[in-house]
């Protein structure tokens, strides 16, 4: 029995290390195209941030204990180029250009995702770089040692874009961050994304949103022209979003889901039933909508790859799906949602009622105390919970948590505000702003 | 219609302001012995701990308040002694010695728990304290200002007197720590208890388990006296627990569950319909166990209060109950658990497997990392989560609400280790403890 992986990060790694786990005779091989695996991506902007840190410090199990210790194949710099699904056979180049092939019996695609490069003149340029791969993360931490950097412009606003903005801020790097379009964080409820703006601003960070970025220049060293505006910069950073390595996949014919990322079933097979895919690659199930959906992110790629290990192994896993539960720190902030939105509940069928409402992060008169900002989006029709939103300085990540498993149970609003949350006055109100929001709501549905 | 309320705290002034928004014209009166309402008595080992603050910051809100823009007949200083259930009324006497007497259409008894008093010769002499209601809170406060206060013993080690063990370290006074029992916190699971015994110990408090304390004596000023031991004392602080006050209750024949609470339905109803009962005197239903219990916390006797207020006003609530969800902090440790523990699971009938794992705070490499020991139960037979038990010096207070969502929704472990939670560097691994514990779990499930 032939396990073939393609890609050696989250999902890739976990599913072959579980397979070995689960079968020690197993013939478990894994093609990727770095030299890197099983690294945290999602820590290099706190890596970035300190110059005193080895990025490879975020390997978090080398290539050399899967291959000795786990009995893994492991096969770093090889690129797969194509799958043969009549032969089961996938052809690649290594990095010295000598083409192989290997066979298998089940093939595992997790190919990831890689950053969008902007299409425009100058992209191409020295200084202007992405991250998404530790190589990305490489790159840019030996320019900016290498490199006298005062000035980034990052085009893009998202959470990648806003945790390199920390990372340079804590450099005393100054950051201008630009998007082409007007709304700062447009999938989150206006009232909180201001609360994010004022932060970022008032870390020094210049926003510039409603022109897209025309082209990059040669400058001193760069400089960044969009619409009226030209900034001059020593270092140009893309953080404006991710896209699903499906090619090898869609080459292949296999079906593609949302955004193109891989059409996965709950056992996470492809449409040829001997190809799964798992991690950034491929889509998932949203449990809140029942439809498909294209939200990359960490624990997912991990469960997705244990659960094609499982399978593989002929155990019979089925995974539920996504509640679309996320946090991003930027500057003192923490931003947290799970579930739907208003726009995405109204595309999904839902007729979403909204609320938002300002607790705060410890009780009545406990010292230290800040502002928690909460928005929940509850359905008129059945009285579901659909969807919580929060900003705040503490007690924000966490906390995100308790609607996630309520949303995972198609909790009813009026179900949620009976839970029995904890309270002591360090950590929060006797009512948690979760159910101070849901009683909110509740009040409207 | 005439609403009357027997105590002025949680409960009762929550009961009391709900009825009023509910129905504005209704008759509400509230009869408080002393004269503070509705002030966060978990707050006032945090109050004592620093000198510079007014106990009084602890008031929610005035009496004033309650009475002016409320419309609430708050009569405080006005002590209940008797409900004569045929007439309907209760009787009693205020502070001026006058008797008086209230009839009532509904009433609700909300006298809340007294802080058990060591039976033992000395314990009525001064400096001898005790910390339930806003007035013990004054004392102490008092008593630690105008005594030269250098050492406190005090008696018990549950979780108020650890919060006041934190208090008076925070004051710099040395604190000595006695219980009859050998074992630190016993409901606790041993490797999590020992963590937390290692920290208190480590803040400069002597722990004396094993010896009952069997009196206290008049010396420079006071000696506490248990088996072998002796220790000088500036002040003593008995934190033995908490007991029902449910005398009025029984003595006008309504039936008392566990630990002689007052005994209530779904409804918050006694035995008698007319007669409602909530917060700290009443029991509760726990979800797990489908069976009875006295666990008096503060969210649990607003929302009684609430849903009293409710059912007065002829909406029909019921209250799912509790699944013993709860936090607490001292020195730089959170202790969090929900649900059973594995002696109370067997007790309930399950067949509970537990384990303990250790996990971080922060992701792989993140700066400021520390241990998160998780220790969960669940039952052989069902597959059911039953108790989530956590310590760690972050992440751990919020991070509880998770798996007490789940146990409202009577998860079993295989789905809870589904669910989607939240992940980002700052805030944890990948695999949240949460999961990590449930995939251990479920190995031996």
């Amino acid at each position: 029995m032939k396990f073939l992986i393609i890609g050696g990060d989250a999902a890739g790694m976990s599913a072959a290390s579980r397979a070995k786990r689960n079968d020690p005779d197993m013939d478990v091989t894994v093609l990727e195209k770095t030299a890197d695996v099983s690294y945290s991506a999602c820590g290099m902007p706190y890596n970035i941030a300190d110059p005193a840190r080895d990025i490879n410090d975020l390997v978090v199990r080398k290539a050399e204990v899967f291959r000795q210790k786990q009995g893994i194949h492991l096969l770093t710099g090889h690129l797969a180029t194509a799958i043969d699904r009549a032969a089961k056979i996938v052809r690649g180049v290594d990095t010295q250009g000598q083409a192989f092939e290997h066979a298998y019996d089940q093939l595992l695609i997790a190919t990831g995702a890689s950053a969008v490069r902007p299409d425009i003149p100058g992209a191409g340029l020295p200084g202007v770089l992405t991250l998404k791969s530790l190589n990305d993360g490489r790159k840019i931490k030996a320019y900016l040692a290498s490199a006298n950097v005062k000035t980034v412009v990052i085009l893009g606003m998202g959470f990648i874009a806003l945790e390199m903005c920390e990372a340079l801020r804590a450099r005393n790097i100054n950051v201008i961050m630009t998007k082409p379009g007007q709304t700062f964080l447009p999938w989150l409820n206006s009232e909180l994304s201001a609360i994010v703006r004022q932060t970022v601003e008032a870390g020094g960070v210049q926003l510039c949103m409603g022109d897209a970025v025309e082209r990059i220049e040669r400058a001193n060293p760069l400089r960044v022209v969009c619409g009226a505006h030209s900034f001059e910069a020593d270092m140009v950073l893309a953080g404006i979003g991710v896209t699903p390595n499906s090619g090898l996949a869609a080459d292949a014919g296999l079906a593609l889901g949302p955004q193109k990322a891989v059409s996965v079933n709950h056992r996470m097979q492809t449409s040829d039933e001997t190809i799964y895919a798992a991690g950034d690659c491929a889509d998932a199930f949203h449990l809140v909508t029942g439809q498909k959906t294209w939200i990359p992110l960490a624990l997912r790629a991990n469960r997705g790859g244990w659960a094609v290990a499982d399978n593989v192994c002929g155990r019979n896993v089925e995974l539920p799906g996504i509640t679309g539960t996320s946090v991003f720190k930027v500057l003192d902030l923490q931003v947290a949602r799970t579930g739907l939105n208003v726009q995405e509940a109204t595309d999904a069928g839902f007729s979403p009622v909204e609320v938002v409402i300002t607790s705060r992060s410890r009780a009545h008169a406990h010292p230290g105390s800040t502002d928690i900002r909460v928005q929940m989006v509850g359905d008129q029709t059945t009285g579901r919970l659909l969807g919580v939103q929060m900003v705040g300085k503490e007690g924000v990540a966490h906390r995100i948590n308790a609607p996630a498993v309520a949303l995972f149970n198609r909790m009813t609003v009026a179900d949620f505000v009976q839970t029995d949350l904890a309270y002591a006055p360090p950590f929060g109100p006797v009512w948690d702003p979760m159910l101070t929001a849901a009683n909110q709501l509740l009040k409207d549905l």
